[in-house]
């Protein structure tokens, strides 16, 4: 096995020097770490998005893999500080839902309550930087899970909205929305399942989409839609922004029809 | 010789784990991979400015560096998946004039048809992860160009727009804008030849700029010229945006004239 | 002792690939250096900012750490290229200040005046990557701070601001505004001092804090006051920007009162 990697997801942003911290606290415990960023640019204190960003990146890491995130409003409060074993990755950050979605196969659950392997002083303002960056280290380094605090029960699963699957249709919403404009849904391609075979009409706001496409090109006027590379329905406009076009926003309602023959 | 460097050049922003997502592919295969970011912020589908990036980048990479570039609206379309080797470096992309600045001194060009080294299942609309960061991660660990695919003749070329040297004087454009709104033109060091032994007047939109100075502190007031670290006429302001000042974009032309001595 | 990292704080931005064309050169010297980055959204020339984020940042850095920071808008010019070596790390950039506030107990000061070691030909304008990125290179491999120009006796010291002491009061001023919008202050815990057993009033603009709190989430409505993470006065709002909040910018006046005891 080659070293473990260690990736970062947070919501600190690229203007200031909060990764970077991590980064040589990392350094200082385990120089040859490899370290890799999700993303920094996760909205502040939107766990939700931190939350998905990790759940669909996290597969096509290595196992073995450690998974630091951070989006933590509740720093220093009553929130446990986590690290949670699955069956081929290591995820470390807040209790408050961040890790749950990606989370799968869970093997074991602690509390990092065992301070020896905490920064000192320890703030109550920048545990990415005093105790999950640390954690990550020693765990790269080989050390047990069970060092680093107490094996708890359970942590906080995020409720988010789920698609839901009716008499030809699947009805979801807009759960993401990237870099390009792309309007990604919570309808995977399991659930449209059958509706695939057929041919469909997907709805958002004004628009209505007639079928699916196999790539971004097979469309190059108006809206069009496609399983992305998360496995889950999207909706996109060729070298241009579904978002601007549709003024959609996360939350927004999305349906897939089975189309009627009509006449 | 050292570990081989990727380097990876995309138009996904920072906001996304698209990145990220690259980077564990590639160390899920070459767990030992140095990667190196050059830039995610090309704005989104400009092939163009891409090309121009990798083209003044790459040159400063060691020996037997990997560039792997990303600036792909035709995604999962005919065009097809390319790897150039060249004299020194090898590059990585989409077959659609991204690499084409870049990739001087050609040996041999491969379409990646070869799915061995592919990520399984290939999505038709993330190549970047299933097809390009796992190549450049085998080309790391040393396997043979010749394994990815077919060899091939031809490659699509990027059609620039190209400096003129006219009597006394050149004629380009802006090609790129940095971050600091330095106006790069299309004009070189050595298009510019001997009109830079002599005094010379740059004129772009209302302004008209006496002689090239040495570096951006020579000129404390107004607009100045200078050649700039790509070998490059560029036209810049101490401490502000020339693209500010001049409400300049890419496509404005620039003329450089030999100053006539007057009287 | 591990490899020695060596960090980069910049006013380059995200959208260009000066940044990776300088991990490039220091890749062709060194492929074992294993590079941080700090930050690369200084606001441009922004000397301050940048001095700020490095004195903050490197103290979370190992012994032997190389930190390259290039906020330079007079490069090229008579001001002189740097190394400052202190009790635990080094310091690589330009002889401006920004240097000024990270680099405590200096031990020895090089101007970097030996081009064996610079990248040829080397730019008047990119010195980050002709001059200071070879120079953190060599460095990193172990070669020896005086072999690459001529003690120094003095450095540009960059003069920020200090808080002032004063009967019952501490008087500073906002220093760095955050991704977050938290306001830090020039004030730290230290100064502070007696001040902070008893009851505060912190005054900004037109708000009045009572009281410090100690993490954001303790106070759930309107502005709160805390130590950060860095030991120094910081204004916030949960979940919220305290920047929008306020109005506040960089200058603005932060008093810190001991209230007094009414009726």
């Amino acid at each position: 096995m080659g070293p473990r990697l260690i990736t970062l997801t947070t919501d600190f942003g690229y203007s200031d020097p909060f990764v970077g911290t991590m980064k040589g606290v990392i350094g200082g415990i385990n120089p040859e770490a490899r370290i890799v960023d999700l993303t920094h640019a996760i909205p502040p204190q939107n766990v939700a998005a931190g939350a998905l960003v990790l759940r669909y990146a996290a597969p096509f890491f290595p196992d073995g893999t450690i998974h630091v995130a951070v989006v933590d409003p509740g720093v220093g409060s009553e929130r446990r500080p986590l690290l949670i074993e699955t069956d081929r990755a290591w995820f470390v950050g807040p209790d408050n839902g961040l890790l749950s979605l990606a989370a799968k196969k869970v093997r074991r659950v602690f509390e990092l309550n065992n301070d020896t392997y905490h920064l000192r002083p320890t703030s109550r303002t920048f545990h990415g930087r005093d105790i999950f960056a640390p954690i990550a280290a020693y765990l790269a380094l080989g050390l047990p899970a069970d060092a680093f605090g107490t094996q708890v029960d359970q942590f906080v699963q995020l409720d988010l909205p789920q698609a839901r699957i009716e008499e030809g249709a699947v009805r979801g919403e807009i759960v993401y929305i990237d870099h390009f404009g792309n309007l990604i849904t919570n309808i995977s391609a399991q659930q449209l399942g059958d509706l695939r075979a057929e041919r469909l009409a997907i709805r958002l706001r004004d628009l209505e989409i007639e079928g699916l496409s196999e790539h971004y090109a097979a469309r190059t006027e108006g809206p069009l839609a496609l399983i992305n590379s998360w496995g889950m329905l999207e909706i996109a406009v060729f070298r241009a922004s579904a978002a601007a076009l549709s003024g959609a926003t996360v939350g927004d309602p999305v349906e897939v029809l089975a189309e009627r023959r009509s006449g």
